[in-house]
């Protein structure tokens, strides 16, 4: 306690991933005053075809960043 | 903001989670007023064997269902 | 199932919350072919201290954008 | 009406995860009195490189538990 | 690790609620071997005009129960 | 997107939990490269009674700590 739950999509390498949870994880000990050991971060990841920001999944936001 | 999220197990296709998405941002739109850019959807899809409704897997409900 | 959830920051109408999770009802019997009555919305509201976009609480935002 | 989310990470059996499903299922049957057929629960599960506790990933705690 | 969120309409007692959330931790201990200290649950309670189920709210629902 | 969620039991200020929404909302500018205006944080707060763990509700939890 407290957990965190990011839901994102899929794309970004095991470093970001794993920098991001760590940075997380200090924000609740740092603001909290909790341990780090209760607080744990999970990453609900979806495909791009299971994602949609504007009314366009983030497949057709991809390819029309091309 | 806001932002949706559906829980659903495996077993649809692209084109139906897309098309459910997409009335999704619209149901918002119409009765938010929001514009359709600031909301996101996001579909948490487990397989047939991680997920369960009555008692029985959705593996177990499929097979049932033939 | 499906089940969905809508995460959002408080200051809606009953009437709009209503009026949105209907048609998120009817966007999943459209796109799945699901019956009504599997479906389930829930509406997970903040209080404007409690949630966050760009670095400012909906609180500052409204404040903002007086 | 209600719906369990467990968020876990990758590493258990399918029958664990069945067993476990179900005794959720029966602990709300029998504190809530609810029908088992309106009991939806979802495992929403994490690759090893997408949950952390305590500041190390679950497959970095995998690794130091060897 | 785990983490269980129920996501349910208000109405039901303190009681309930803990018998609920203590046979949901047994469930998990039983079925991953896992210490109760490390399960966490989390019931996310909706007011009866934030949930909907079958295109009704549970407000509705219960009128039309009585 | 992304999208974070916090589950966590009442008892923290309303500085708290603006610091440790901003640091999470930094958290991912940092290391996922995005815009911080793409960010939203929610705290989806639970009272003690609503809460768990170790098999002991968050009220218990604090009355024992005393």
């Amino acid at each position: 306690m407290p957990e965190v739950i990011v839901n994102m999509a899929a794309g970004r390498t095991d470093d970001q991933k794993k920098g991001m949870m760590l940075d997380i994880t200090q924000a609740l000990v740092k603001n909290l005053g909790v341990d780090a050991e209760v607080v744990t971060v999970q990453i609900n990841e979806a495909p791009l075809t299971h994602k949609m920001k504007g009314g366009k999944t983030f497949l057709e936001r991809k390819a029309a960043a091309k």
